[in-house]
Parts: structure tokens; C-alpha cells; sequence
């Protein structure tokens, strides 16, 4: 003890003496008309079949769902069934269920980082996941992306690079469905050369697959780890898109040891009784294919809906890739336009919008921007869509 | 790169290397009695009033339960208003809402302990938490607790022992009020000489306030926070014994350093928006408190089912705590008889309890037993520890 007072914060961890910045900003300004979040859309909460799943849930199995207990080993299981439904050898046991992606996320963070690792990302990405690897302390590499999604040439020379530096990135992170911001899917050639390169250098691939089952048309690819035999594949999903993001749960499936360290450092346990069985109601007799099947023909109609604005409203320089799935589209501005002064003089238009630099961990993006479809009601996609036009316009 | 085979394990943070045993088992074998685990009574589930919570919350405010959203706020602010009521001036924005108060233990951990630093608990505790602090690389000192709780003289001399060897603990783990295991209730006068000592030696308090709601007789004492006005106490509670486990609902409230660092750990963002949500629905119109006197009625006539079977059938060298509240009985077994070794012969009988060496992080416990009478039906508990008595006559 010395002599001074003892200061509350001389008791901190190391790792919390100084305190990062919040992660999201969750808040939206109601007198914008927002494409800034991938929220859902209300309108296709299932709330009536939702209320009987809780019902039923409580009727028969009040005990297993209200009491201390594991995650429903049944929902593991559809995971587990939906995986392989798509070509992935997915075995329960190595589903671990979490409190949302995020929370998934955070625990790949923890589990594979420690401070000054290398990670991949594709540029653009989802900052969201991409501030937890920074927060761990890694040192990100971007790979582009474009229209097939990831350059795996890139890919390539950038790996070989960092080996002839001696250097080891510890994983790469893709959403190689309906990518995050771009809505691009990698093509299957891809797909195959991605998971060759991880497994040649030995790095994990995060599939981030959250949009992957909300395909409006086109044949679906294999997801990663279906073309990984040896395990390089860690797959995320998450009940947020196809069902409901306030549920908070999402899942992580990949070889046996990853899953493992996961599921120790996800401190408080097991991930809610209640909602899990819950999720595990509603899917009953088909309930959630249906469900899928009517949301991705309403976001279907929702992304032509926005097209159509675009195309409409926006100067002719504006190059948008049309998503055959997802919640977003990206559209290249003319050159000339920077993203963050648009969005300010969108502000003063009523609209609001995702600037690409939100969306790059090295200060690209000034020329892009990310549109949400998935939340607001048709007229307001036309309006808002026609207000960052005159926005546009008044440049 | 080396000219081996790259291998999945060189991938993992130094933190994960080694993985820790799992921290939980909640299996139950069916075939016993047991007296194990604190599970909740299920027949005093609110089933109907839950279900109708939910219908209302569904129907006008869905887009709030089930999108991308804050935890609650008007839950934080029940759990403030609550705490007020008792005499701690709580404010809602310094109540971290999280996934059962073992994630915040879990945040508690990562938030204060660097590998090595002193904690000190109490001995017998609930060692639940105190895994998750060794876990964190917390060198743990214990401190004796007798029928009033934790032995403030013994604390203080411990105090005054490590500040000798120039040590500083980062906290002292209490469970004040029907303590788990003893059932003992901390007095008034220990409670103020405890956030003193805290005080005088900056050392927080991580006041784990699970039971305190439960009080079947007696007068309420202050919670610890209520006697500290400097920030020394972090109070932690949770919704799993006032209301339901499966929830996955807990808090802290504490120094607003604190909780800030507890919410920048908690990787994974807000509290589910949905049970967050569905709580302050249940609430509403004094439905939680008169739930909370059902509840105290109830487990009170259990508890003296207990006393009394355990007067009847066991041993007269037995010496068992009268809790006034909360979901144990704590036993002395007589001189002689081994904890560890009347389990065994215990589940010969047909049923089971924890050992004291369970609750014990230094090895004592031997001559111990808790006995949880929250979950059985009354004829169980009568039957239970009928076995448990022809055991220990067995020796």
C-alpha cells in the first residue's frame, strides 16, 4: 500500500485501463427516412406464430424452457440439418449457439487473437465484426473485393507476402454471400481457390454467412465448408435475418477444437433456454422455410423497389451491383462526389445513408455508399431514394 | 512459414491454448432425488401471466422486441427503482442489464482481474463465480463465514496481512444475504464495517445479491451499496430466483468506471431486446412484487418442510442453519462422517446433495453438506432426505 488514497482505477485490468470507444450506435434520427441500418422489417414479424410457439412452449415444456438449463440441443440440430440441406457436413455437436453473431464474433475474437496477429478482411466489409478483431489488437490486412466478391488473386499475393515477411495471419474473415456492404456473392471458382489458400497456409475462413439463406434467385452456391475437408472453415449464421434479430441468437459450426474454445470463453454459460426452444417451436412443420420463402419474396420486391429508384433518381454516373439477395446495395458514386459530404447534404435532404468509408479499415470508400432496403416501407425507399438524388443532384 | 504442415492449433491466443473444464454440468440423473443444483420451483412459474405479457408486448410493440435494439431502459430503470426502494441510491444509466448474473461475473472477472491478483472470497462460497475468477488467473484467499456471515475480523486481519506483503485484492466476492451455501445473513454491523474495510484498503465489493428478494421472515437489512458512498460496492442481481432462470437475466449497478468497463467486455452488445422487454410487460401494475410474496410464502413453507424432515431422519450430531430466506440448507455433519463419502453412499439411497468440498476453493468442506429445497416437490423433499438420513445411519 502506499500512502496516497487507493484509486478505484488502479484495480482495472490491464486490458481495460483505457476504454474503447461503444461498438454501435444502435439510435436512428426518426425525421430521416434511414437506409443507414440492415435492420428488419417489422411487417414480416411473425408475431401471431410466434405468440403460439410461446404458447405451446409454456403449455408443455414450462420447466426445460423457464429453468436453468442448456440451449435447446434441438435447435443444434436444425442448424446442423439446414447445413447439410445445403451441402455441409454438419454434425450438432459441433453447433455452438450464441447470444446473436456478434456475440460469435467476440469469441473469434478471443479465441484467436492476441495483440499485434494478422487477420484478413475484404475491403469493403462489415466494421462491425471488423472493430472486435481491432479491439483484440490484430493488425488488418484488406483484400478487395468486387463484383464476384473477394479477389482471391489478391488474396493470393497478399498471403504470400506476409509468409515472406514471416508473418501468419491468423484468420480471414468473408461474407461471401450477399457480402456486407456489397451485396456481391463469390462465384464458386472462388470459393474453391479460398479455401485452397487457407488450407495451403494454414488460416482459418470465417464464413460469414448471415444473409446467405435470403437468396431472391439465381441457383445457391456451396457455403465454404462444404468444400473443406480438413477443417480450415469456420461457419457463423444467425436466426437475426430470417427470423428476428431482437431473439438474439446466432451460431458458429467448424472443427471440434475451435468450437471448444468458443464455447469456454463464452463465460456465462449456456445460451438462453427460452428463446432457443422457442426458435425451435416456430420451426416446427416447415414454419420457418415458409417464413424464409415469404421473406426473401418481400425483400426481393424491396431490392427491385430500390432499383427502380436508382435508376430513376440517381445521376447516371451512379453504378449499383444488383444483389441477388441480401439487405443492401452499393452503389459507386461519380467521380467527384465524396460519400461523408454527400451524407451531410443527404441530412439536409431528410435521408440518410451507410458512407463507404464506414465500411473500409484503411480510409477507402470516400467514393461509395451502402443502402439498406430491408427496413423502411415501399414509398419510403421511393421518397428517401428520391431525396438522396436531389441531394445528388445539388452537388 | 515453416516447412511442416501448418497446424489448426498454432492459430489459437495464448489465452486459449490450454482450454479449462467446462464450468457447469447441469445433467441431472433422473433417477435420484436430488438437492444438488438451486434450480427454481417450476410449478411457481407465471406461465399464463408470461404468455400474456408476450401477447401484449407483440401486439404494440413488436418492432422494439424483436429488431436490432437496446436492452430495455425501462427495465434498467425497475431494477434502479427497485434498488431505491431498498434504501440504494441507484440511477438507471449506471445498471448494466446482461445474460444472467454469471455473465456479469463473467465481465467482473475480465474486467479486474490480470493473472495473479489477490481476490478474496468467502469460505464456503459459490464457486460457480469464484471458477470463473481462478479461471481469470485469480490467486484466491478465503475468508471464514460463521451463522452471521462473512467473519469481518478475519477479513480484516487478512487485509492487513497482504497490504504487510505489499498486496492489494482486487475485490471481495460476499453473498451478504442467504449466502450461498450457509444461508447465513450478514449483519447490519458486519455490513458496515465491511464497506469500511473495503474503503480504508481500495478494494472493491462484489456484492452478489441473487437471494436477497427472497426473505421469508425478519427484517430486511441494507444492501451493502446503501452503506457506501464512495463507489467500493458493485452490486450484482438477477431475475433467475424473483422470476424465472431460463430468462437469462441479470445486472449490475455499480461505480459508473465500473459498469462502463463491464459493458465495453460485454463483446457482444445489448441485452436481449426481447426478454429484456417481456420483463418490464410481467412487472407492470405490482404484478413482480406480488409474484416475489407467492414466491417467499412458497419457499418458505419449503424450507421448513426441510427443517423438519431433517430434524426426523437425520442424526442428532447434525447441525443445520435456519436461512430467513433465500434456497439452501446448510449441514454439519457429524465428526466423522466424510462429505465425499456419504454422496456416494447417498446415491446408493436413491439421492444426492452438493458436498461442502464443492463450495470450498482451499479444500475444506469435508464435514459439510448443502442441501438445495427450492426445486422439489414437498413429497420429495420429505422422502429425499429420509434417504439422505438412512445413509448418513448407514455409516
Amino acid at each position: 500500500m502506499t500512502n496516497r488514497q487507493p484509486q478505484l482505477a488502479d484495480l482495472f485490468a490491464a486490458r481495460v485501463r483505457q476504454v474503447p470507444a461503444a461498438l454501435y450506435d444502435l439510435s436512428q434520427d426518426s425525421t430521416l427516412i434511414s437506409f443507414v441500418y440492415g435492420y428488419a422489417d417489422p411487417a414480416l414479424f411473425p408475431g401471431p406464430d410466434l405468440l403460439a410457439a410461446t404458447g405451446a412452449l409454456l403449455d408443455d415444456d414450462i420447466d426445460a424452457a423457464l429453468n436453468y438449463n442448456h440451449a435447446d440441443p434441438q435447435l443444434r440440430e436444425l442448424v446442423a440439418e439446414r447445413l447439410r440441406r445445403r451441402g455441409a457436413p454438419a454434425d450438432a455437436a459441433q453447433v455452438l449457439l450464441g447470444y446473436g453473431s456478434s456475440q460469435l464474433l467476440g469469441l473469434v475474437s478471443q479465441a484467436l487473437i492476441d495483440p499485434g496477429d494478422v487477420i484478413l478482411i475484404e475491403g469493403p466489409s462489415f466494421l462491425g465484426a471488423v472493430r472486435l478483431f481491432t479491439n483484440a489488437g490484430a493488425r488488418v490486412v484488406t483484400v478487395p473485393v468486387d463484383q464476384d466478391g473477394l479477389d482471391t488473386d489478391a488474396l493470393e499475393q497478399r498471403l504470400r507476402e506476409l509468409a515472406g515477411q514471416g508473418l501468419r495471419p491468423k484468420f480471414i474473415y468473408s461474407i461471401p454471400t450477399f457480402q456486407n456492404p456489397t451485396g456481391a456473392t463469390l462465384t464458386l471458382e472462388r470459393r474453391r481457390r479460398l479455401v485452397a489458400l487457407a488450407a495451403e497456409h494454414g488460416v482459418l475462413v470465417i464464413d460469414d454467412d448471415a444473409y446467405g439463406e435470403l437468396r431472391f434467385e439465381g441457383a445457391p452456391l456451396s457455403p465454404l465448408a462444404a468444400l473443406d475437408d480438413q477443417g480450415w472453415v469456420l461457419t457463423l449464421g444467425t436466426f437475426s435475418k430470417i427470423l428476428a434479430p431482437g431473439l438474439r441468437l446466432g451460431w458458429a459450426w467448424g472443427h471440434p477444437e475451435v468450437v471448444r474454445r468458443l464455447e469456454v470463453l463464452k463465460l456465462e454459460g449456456a445460451t438462453s433456454p427460452l428463446t432457443t426452444r422457442l426458435v425451435t417451436r416456430f420451426a416446427r412443420g416447415g414454419r420457418l422455410d415458409a417464413h424464409i420463402q415469404r421473406l426473401c419474396a418481400h425483400y426481393r420486391h424491396k431490392r427491385d423497389v430500390a432499383l427502380a429508384a436508382v435508376r430513376e433518381h440517381f445521376p447516371a454516373g451512379v453504378r449499383v451491383l444488383r444483389p441477388e439477395g441480401g439487405f443492401f446495395l452499393w452503389c459507386d458514386l461519380p467521380p467527384g462526389l465524396d460519400s461523408d459530404t454527400l451524407l451531410a447534404r443527404a441530412r439536409e435532404h431528410g435521408a440518410a445513408f451507410l458512407p463507404g468509408t464506414r465500411c473500409f479499415a484503411d480510409g477507402q470508400g470516400h467514393g461509395a455508399m451502402r443502402l439498406a432496403f430491408s427496413y423502411l416501407p415501399e414509398p419510403q425507399i421511393r421518397e428517401g431514394i428520391a431525396r438522396l438524388g436531389r441531394a445528388m443532384a445539388g452537388a
